[in-house]
């Protein structure tokens, strides 16, 4: 009898992490700046990269910057002075060289979602200022390791 | 002979204001970090509606408030500490209602462009805090105004 | 003999709230940038209120605002991306009708001063206006209750 | 009869600059949150260092970088979104190796005050990362060509 080949199925690579609304970060209509959600947007990329060991820090040490090209941001609901959300980044594999999360903003109390967006990044050599087209071997490799190669 | 019947082309509403990048705006990798770009946007969408006299205000005083339901950025290169740039806003008319910007963010002393961008706002009725599916009335008179009807 | 009647020593009122440094607080120099700090100071002034049962909405709703009409800040050392610290303030009694605290930024990993601070707020009063030169009446109660009458 | 020597005055060494306020910068409170005027003060700073020579590339040239120590900020009165202020810059001479600065931010429509402040800076030896305890050379020199030895 023939055994069936099981089907590896790519890791999903996701985090949670949670903020607190700033009064600085709420305006004149007692709700959250549209703005401020590409703050936590970061934040969740931290926390997510700390997480899985592909730190702003690693990528630097590896010789590329990750610079943001491409950021969307859709606003379902408003959160409020102090109020905690919380912050989903999942990571979205890509053959291509560009690293692209989605991130989900839920109210903490509820979670209702308050937020969805995109962010895409590429890779650009810090020694040649130049894109790169092809991921990097240290990616490949993070990649592998995680089982998403 | 017969007359050819003049097309009464809609103006083209556009803006442009000018803006000068802030020692805080910029971020260990020494430029604008991708966020206050949202500012620069809004900055833009504030001198559009004090050139056209469609501001916060006048809305807020017809009893509607236009939360930012979707927004996009596109990156393409970076601007610098103390660096001018220029916000061209340009209204995007749509039967829809929504009122739908585009922008672009040149480096003034070339006039490269920085970053392109898109907002999608909707009227919300202060009183009922429902969203309005029709446009409401001030705001047709409005586009009439500007011959964008 | 006449036993000393023990003076009941005011209750030091302290709070500690942790924050994470974000990426976009942190300047070309790679350290937080100090105009931060104010935000790190309403932190720990949130945490505060939200412990003592005194908070923005608390007296929102006596009818008073409690506008910052003094601030300062003297900084030690940098603080840097990813870093956690802990923000302590510390109530500081007064007779006049102003609430007073100083905070103390510390670097979480060893305790070590990063910057400390001042903050002085007035009480005025939402309908008239006015500066109010007494205290108001919640204000005393809640002295009392936390016996620092 | 006998001259009198001609004191020579110190060049009272100032500048204005204009600031617009963003929407993104008035609070809950509908006025501008009191954090920003230390954005405002910086605003202030940058415009008197290009005015005089004396900015924040031509200090790091020269081996230093120039870290604020100390801040106060005394709030008089508030700013509204899209009011334009005037910061006032005014450079306090003294001996000790240390830069200082007042400001006053006046409202623009009355030229009301709407806040003051200073700032301390240092110098800090950017190969050393010491602290300076003398004048750097080039420091005096500026002081020189402005009359302010």
């Amino acid at each position: 009898m023939r055994r069936k080949k099981i089907q590896e199925k790519p890791a999903a690579l996701t985090d949670r992490t949670t903020i607190r609304v700033r009064f600085s970060e709420v305006d004149s209509m007692q709700v959250v700046w549209h703005g401020e959600y590409i703050k936590y947007f970061e934040d969740g990329r931290v926390s997510f990269g700390n997480r899985y060991n592909i730190n702003y820090m690693d990528v630097h040490s590896q010789g590329y910057v990750i610079p943001i090209v491409d950021l969307t941001c859709q606003f379902k609901q408003s959160l409020r002075f102090d109020e905690e959300a919380i912050i989903e980044t999942r990571y979205i594999n890509t053959l291509a060289a560009k690293i692209i999360f989605e991130y989900t903003v839920y109210r903490a109390s509820d979670m209702s979602v308050a937020a969805t967006g995109t962010t895409m990044q590429v890779f650009v050599n810090e020694t040649t200022n130049e894109l790169e087209l092809t991921n990097p071997e240290f990616y490949l490799e993070w990649k592998k390791k995680w089982n998403i190669g």
